[in-house]
């Protein structure tokens, strides 16, 4: 009887493509924990900083409790915590669970080299793994490292175009950003990294057609679950394509992207570097013009009344992604430009949850404004991140503001300190004062620990009582 | 704070197409046990009999072991059986494993409208199902039905587009075909239904570049465990989009296919009449010309050395699914029209899965004749099921044959002879004559069963002890 063995169908009569798998699976295997310069190592900390308060709070959607339901009903070993929920479970539902919970609120930080979210794949399968086993503090931040650049890397070279044909890209790029990151932090060599790639190339999935749905965030857990299984597999022995990224109908092929990683290192040599948090609850596309509306209501001492009609002018990449005229939900007003505007511009805080329930979207002031605002999409602007609001007042003041979210913060200090304000903020209703603290530094010392185990296990107190 | 409830990003600013995946969630939701013609139960049950035995055929592969060894690792309620592996774990760990155990060989049944394998994928999830939660024989083949014409009514408007873009369409469309037969095993109305598909489409994934590779099976066991997820999420009301399959950057969007059911329905008003069971053990691709090539062999009485030239005509499609010129691997052997046209010009049994083995694939006789053999591509030649064989002989006769291996038996019961015979012979090695005959009783008559749960326990007998 054949076994089923390491072979595949030639690729080299198509004419030999650039070997990205194999370039990226290299860089990955290779990547050190010395290699990793200071800052970079400063925001890894910050990336789990954000992503544990983001979880925390994300840990009470209902969709949440229907995963860890489901996790319930279909068993598992008690091998990783699941967020909030006072469980533990299998580390691929671990991974499913927490992936779908980080992602819930829409509140996790953002590479724009992915189009997504490289935090909320990584993590996840990266905590159950190193809960499971029993992994330092230094080996987590290596392999989290390893798979945020592979996972912007191999964005730069594809993300755009597989954004643009309606893949959600965190799903996508982030199902082989998570074999990237497990791999590293199983040890495996760059041959079975490739392998991983290539498992984990054949599993992704997610539409961008499903914003608004449960789906949305259930993409974040699948693809770090999924990217977490096709590392285990690989180390297992399992086999798949050594080009699978750019053979022919590989995963570019079929998915979208260019056959070259030439360009895909970015300024300053690390994507990390790039990373930029979100300080609104809202789409990170809508940013950028929440920024704008926020500094012309500073500037100009702006009160709802004096509002007379508001230009949003943002890329055309919006459509699809941020541009639900009328929300009727709190979840579809962060995908709001118009509804997101007028909170600013109404003073509203877009940094608090509560401003996004479903009460809050019908709240009339906001509503007026709304009925104000025009969205306008430039062809000729890329991207998300770019933003630009007209202001005409009642006195025929025409008011003009733009803003670029896609600048990463140049203070780190600062940063640390906006992103522990957002995280107690968000974890207050779970954590009194000093778990809020300890926590905080825990993560700040993140290279001294030698067992994540602690940490994951701090974060199972139950977030959401009420509902369980 | 906002939850994530029913929403989605409106779809109907881009002009909205025909309402499919509500129309083939009606129909699929509202299919009775009493709608299914005699012929079309007796075909179901002769796709349960011919899944057993590739299954438990499989079930020996090393792929299988490490996809059961993985899950012995995470854990999970003994829910469902693993077929020849004496054990139980969560249906959908189940679903997984018996999945790729039954694509493993390549020798499951095969439809054309969905240019794939609907058994594998609806059967591993439906019967982990039915196990664990004691379904009768009649609900079974009901669900096993809508499954299938599920999938091959979107087969027929997506599937041929899906594979020439490089989709493995078992995955892609059987993902929302699991959907589909668990959603019915599970009763759910119309809406949630759709509600499934939703989820099920923003899962789908598998490339065709991974034929060859332990990918290729995976797929199945990943679309019939994510078919299953899909089906329990919209029972616990998780939320995705109503038109998923049809929605602007929808799955057809992204993965290709046009926005009609109009041609969607077949001759005969059943899918399921036009299912094909494979008599012999390699890609189907090549059945047609393995055929014509056997048919020539034996009206001539040809031998080896009264061959001088062979040339194999087949559809382009054939490129990059069964043409490797000079396979290495029995798994190679069986993608090789080369190999196999050789095989059958050898007189070696393709029926017989040692005759595909590692060491077989360098038999010296069929190498020497694979030589002889070209491979000619006709772009006008639609499909995969059309061959024709022109052998040149010795003493210059010109020998031609046609075949079309998408012709489904007109007699039933000779194919059921034939399949009792195929299915015998697989599960030699792991049952004994009585034990055969019991399993073959017992499909026969799935109609009359009131849980299935004891015929699925008859399947978890160790089938490879050796290497356990």
């Amino acid at each position: 009887m054949s076994a089923l063995t390491a072979t595949r169908i030639p690729s080299s009569a198509a004419g030999l493509p650039p070997r990205i798998t194999q370039e990226l699976a290299a860089r990955s295997a290779a990547l050190c924990y010395t290699d990793l310069p200071e800052d970079v190592r400063l925001r890894v900390c910050q990336c789990l900083l954000d992503w544990i308060g983001v979880t925390l709070a994300g840990a009470c959607e209902p969709l949440v409790h229907m995963l860890a339901e489901e996790a319930r009903e279909q068993g598992g070993h008690a091998q990783a915590t699941v967020v909030g929920h006072a469980m533990a479970t299998s580390t691929r539902q671990a991974a499913l669970i927490n992936g779908a919970a980080s992602h819930a609120l829409d509140y996790d930080d953002v590479n724009m080299a992915c189009t997504g979210h490289p935090s909320v794949v990584l993590i996840p399968a990266l905590l159950a793994l190193a809960e499971s086993r029993g992994v330092s503090g230094r080996d987590f931040m290596t392999a989290f490292a390893a798979g945020y650049e592979t996972m912007c890397l191999l964005g730069l070279a594809t993300g755009e175009a597989q954004y643009a044909k309606g893949f959600h890209t965190t799903a996508t790029l982030g199902t082989i950003g998570a074999a990237a990151a497990c791999a590293r932090l199983l040890q495996l060599d760059a041959d079975d990294t490739a392998t991983a790639f290539g498992i984990a190339s054949t599993m992704a999935a997610g539409l961008k057609s499903m914003f608004g749905t449960m789906c949305k965030p259930l993409h974040a857990g699948r693809a770090s679950a999924d990217g977490l299984q096709a590392a285990q597999l690989a180390a297992r022995g399992f086999t798949s394509c050594a080009d699978a990224i750019e053979c022919p109908q590989g995963f570019m092929a079929t998915h979208g992207g260019n056959a070259s990683l030439e360009t895909a290192v970015p300024n300053g040599g690390w994507h990390l570097r790039h990373n930029l948090f979100k300080f609104h609850a809202a789409c990170y596309g809508t940013h950028a013009a929440i920024e704008a509306a926020r500094r012309l209501r500073l500037q100009h001492a702006l009160r709802p009344e004096d509002v007379r009609f508001v230009t949003v002018r943002v890329g055309a990449a919006s459509e699809g992604v941020c541009n639900i005229a009328e929300p009727l939900t709190g979840l579809e007003a962060k995908f709001s430009l118009r509804h997101t505007v007028a909170m600013a511009l109404a003073g509203v805080d877009t940094a608090g949850l509560d401003s996004f329930s479903d009460d809050a979207v019908h709240a009339p002031d906001v509503v007026a404004l709304r009925e104000r605002v025009t969205v306008e999409l430039a062809p000729q602007c890329p991207g998300l991140t770019l933003g630009e609001v007209v202001i005409e007042t009642h006195t025929g003041t025409m008011l003009r503001q733009r803003h670029d979210s896609g600048r990463p913060a140049k203070d780190l200090h600062e940063q640390q300190q906006r992103l522990e304000d957002k995280f107690r903020r968000l974890v207050e209703p779970v954590l009194d004062a000093s778990e809020r603290d300890a926590l905080i530094d825990m993560v700040a010392r993140l290279d001294t620990l030698t067992d994540l185990s602690p940490l994951a296990g701090m974060l199972a107190r139950r977030a959401c009582a009420r509902l369980l």
